[in-house]
């Protein structure tokens, strides 16, 4: 906080010298995302005097990295005009992301303001899904034809390269303008002069369509690790390129929506979240807990009876539900990671589920062995131990089949496996370890009076 | 898994050909890292002849891509010498990953077949930890002097180029051979050639230390939008780079690790790990998890004597208890996610803690009252209804003031907040739970009967 803090008293300070000069030097030293983050506690009028002092690119850069509302609020302070200079520097993938946000009249209105090239181009980007291979390329890349020269090429990326995204990588394509191959820069480089592309060009490439998930788009990129992949049409013409920054941002969103889901939380909270955007995201979760509770204490309200009679079920019976639910927590964060990482195979289901209810055997039996004990020393009724020994081996095993395959079932029905398994997995594990302990109980009563 | 079968079964096809250049050929279309993925179900003597019949360049990117196991059970089938042969063809920190898995006498011997200048560098970075900026860095960058002229380094680069692993950034050093400056390959190329690389080179460079965490340096680089990283020491002489694949593999690695251990699970395993290693990596776990189901269960049986005059309790007191550990979770979520993206900041503690208890109070009132509503009409007794809605809201202010603190204290034990967290949430909103409901079902016996 002291050093966002900091960084503001020093801009602010620098605005108020009305030299510009000044505060481009200032500026030179510290990097667009960190004033990013100190656009949050800018007043309205302060924003709109840091603009008019900064040079467009710098603020351009500024904008890329502010939080959604916050360029919302920016677009509203501005003329529009004035954020269409600011897109002439920035990568039309990035332009998409902020277009995509807006107020429809807005975006319209900025699309209308644009010159024509450059209006086709998004116009198609923002065709695509949002978490969709198209919905995070760009379109600035360079493609040159398989026939010229190195000597040739290099001229032509002398000329193109300040305006695309990245050079490091040039494609290659036929008459037809399909894609047939990717030359790195280093060879072109390397390479004799009167070498034509074709000739040194990678001709094995991953490419990935523009519908395809931006989840299995950065697991492909991570699995060759590849530093940009090309998106093509069926046909195999290039239609963009997806690079590797914004794959890590795909793979941090990702995870923290997994992450979150799993905990019981949207995704879009994070600590700083206002008190009723936490109510609004918490709560629903909550409540649908309270039904899993509810059908819980359901099945032991159905043994009363049974409680009243042997009170010492009612301080063991949450030991062999909770040890369900720790057991199959396991074998779902397992799963669930496996499945995001692309390594559950569905073929070998059969195969896991028999590990996992051995597992369940073998753990139980161990855990039951120790928790029957511990309970023959606090009640010395053998019985009430054997009763608890089976309820753990039959309880853990059902978390393990539980655990392994509700993500997969999940998956299949097209429901997101972080968001939802946990709680069906644990009504599982209460609702079966409160039902097998109690009816135990219940069935070998007159040896536990 | 079909495809894996399939493509051993080409492999071992053309294998059986005993034509190289063939099963060069096709090996052209497959990609290393496939090629790996079938090396666990090669026996000894199809990994000896595939070694033998592909070309060394190929081969040693497939052993690169190897799990550790399969790296240790190579080394041991082929001859040191031939390993030293695919080493030629490796980066140096992908040779310092294997030395790292290799047994003593087996690294000091291939150290000693070494050339003295890699013996040196990889001396060098084995001192590193593993999870260290010097851990995960490559010695194989191009560093330059600032005095060159563009064509000068142009030309220096075509020399080097093809021995480093990146040449898209160039490093500009001083004649101290202090880092003082960054250069995009692109800008080299469009700059005049008698321009100077000090005059061109961007000054403002965000670099690491060897020591600093790859945590730390996958955030830097995450947030910085940086394709590579310099090491640099603390006189900045540069070290080594860090290059953004290998960031990736960081950003993966510290999730599955996060994600594993708040599900009580040791990283190390994965779908396909054996049964026995299963159970070793679970049981220690779930015995910790058992010492918390008791400490849960002596609360219970502290009021044996209360449930016995009214068992309703039992049936509603899991409600209580299982609705804070939810509730818990979801602070416990964000904050641990918050905590391994760097957005935690800790001197906001205060304000952070007092809108916990907020939402504490409010949604524990919001549950409390339906859920008192719901044991008003089964049970008909406004007071048992009056004290769950007491201890609802009681216990979940405890599990936000513990959800929120947690991971935070651990952390600053030095102790990972994402393995030991939510055993110690949940034995709170277990113990404290049942020790509220049934602690006020107590004192208030008389107006429950």
């Amino acid at each position: 906080m002291e050093i966002k803090e900091e960084l503001y008293n020093q801009i602010i300070e620098g605005m108020k010298s009305e030299d510009r000069e000044l505060l481009d030097e200032e500026l030179e030293n510290i990097y667009p995302v960190d004033i990013a983050e100190i656009f949050d506690i800018f007043e309205d009028h302060e924003i709109i005097k840091f603009y008019s002092m900064v040079d467009h690119e710098y603020m351009a850069k500024v904008f890329e990295e502010l939080d959604d509302e916050i360029q919302i609020r920016l677009v509203e302070l501005l003329d529009l005009k004035n954020i269409i200079k600011l897109f002439d520097f920035m990568a039309n993938d990035d332009i998409a992301d902020i277009l995509g946000i807006l107020r429809i009249d807005d975006k319209k209105k900025l699309l209308n303001l644009m010159k024509k090239g450059e209006y086709k181009d998004l116009e198609t980007l923002l065709g695509y899904a949002e978490d969709s291979a198209g919905g995070i390329m760009t379109t600035e890349y360079i493609a040159l034809k398989a026939s010229l020269t190195t000597e040739e090429a290099i001229n032509k990326i002398k000329k193109i390269g300040p305006k695309t995204e990245i050079i490091e990588s040039i494609f290659v394509i036929d008459n037809f303008k399909k894609l047939i191959g990717i030359v790195d820069i280093r060879d072109i480089l390397i390479a004799e002069n009167e070498i034509k592309l074709e000739d040194i060009m990678e001709q094995n490439i991953i490419s990935v369509t523009p519908e395809v998930d931006q989840e299995e788009v950065s697991l492909i990129v991570s699995k060759y690790d590849l530093e940009i992949i090309p998106v093509v049409s069926k046909k195999n013409k290039i239609l963009g390129i997806i690079t590797i920054d914004d794959i890590i941002d795909v793979i941090v969103e990702e995870n923290t929506e997994d992450m979150l889901k799993m905990g019981g939380v949207s995704h879009e909270e994070t600590v700083n979240s206002s008190f009723f955007m936490s109510v609004k995201r918490r709560l629903p979760w909550l409540f649908i807990n309270l039904g899993t509770a509810f059908l819980a204490a359901f099945t032991v309200s159905l043994f009363e009876d049974v409680i009243m009679q042997v009170v010492a079920l009612a301080a063991a019976m949450p030991i062999v539900a909770g040890m369900g639910g720790n057991s199959g927590t396991q074998t779902l964060s397992i799963v669930i990671r496996g499945i995001a990482l692309g390594e559950v195979d569905i073929k070998e289901d059969l195969k896991y589920i028999l590990k996992e209810i051995g597992l369940g055997i073998f753990n139980g039996a161990v855990l039951g062995l120790v928790t029957g004990a511990i309970i023959f020393y606090k009640y010395g009724n053998i019985y009430l131990s054997l009763i608890i020994f089976a309820a753990m081996i039959g309880n853990l095993v059902i978390a393990g089949m539980f655990g392994f395959s509700l993500p997969l079932i999940l998956k299949k029905l097209g429901i997101d496996p972080a968001l939802a398994s946990a709680i069906f997995l644990t009504t599982a594990t209460d609702v079966f370890g409160f039902f097998i302990f109690l009816g135990l109980a219940k069935i070998f009563l007159a040896l536990l009076i």
